[in-house]
């Protein structure tokens, strides 16, 4: 497979671009992962979202423990090439392992980071282990 | 001024934090950015959208050389705290230095990076000099 399309991209020096995830439906912004070349190929190949978990060191299936896949309708590259936003479909509707619909559920007022989503699903119910 | 709500951000390494630029209205992602806690404090306070450029190493307020200046109507921060969310009145109608609505103007199709958005305005009319 031509691989030219991942050339372009500016990966930082531990070899990573930031991955902004959004709903493809309702716009919402869901989460910010990052990915190495390995997931963005495979995230292309496969149609599902596939980060690079910092912390394990590891690809990152999104989905994989937790039933909550990422379909990827559309990936978009940035002016400077060195950020991707994915359109996708979240199955189930939850993105962020705290059982919300997005990760950025806390919004900034009068000073305070107030929560302002809802858990839709228990996370001791969504994971057997983690999927973070 | 109380600035709890800027310590319980997790700050890189480098005192930065990852800022994703959304319409307000739209839902389009914008651009991709980084804060320092200035840049984040002078946006809060003032309502407008301030980065930390890393090239230039100083404070961008965005739109000082363009007019196209980001009123931020929300600032959420994710479930990690080391990510911000800014949903903006994007003034002019365009974020990207390029002169298009969105720096996400490329979208893989077919194995390549097809520019989907059109130029709205010559980028050697908007800037006098330089506004990335």
């Amino acid at each position: 497979m031509d691989a030219a399309w991942l050339e372009e991209i500016k990966w930082t020096a531990d070899g990573l671009v930031p991955a902004i995830v959004q709903d493809f439906a309702s716009g919402r912004v869901l989460m910010f992962a990052w990915m190495n070349r390995a997931a963005l190929a495979e995230t292309a190949a496969s149609g599902r979202a596939v980060f690079w978990s910092r912390s394990r060191r590891s690809l990152w299936r999104k989905g994989e423990s937790s039933g909550h896949v990422q379909y990827v309708r559309e990936l978009c590259l940035d002016c400077d090439a060195d950020a991707i936003v994915l359109r996708v479909e979240q199955q189930g509707g939850i993105a962020c392992h705290t059982g919300r619909q997005s990760c950025f559920f806390r919004r900034l007022s009068d000073g305070r980071w107030e929560t302002v989503d809802p858990v839709l699903q228990d996370p001791a119910v969504i994971y057997g282990d983690s999927d973070r």
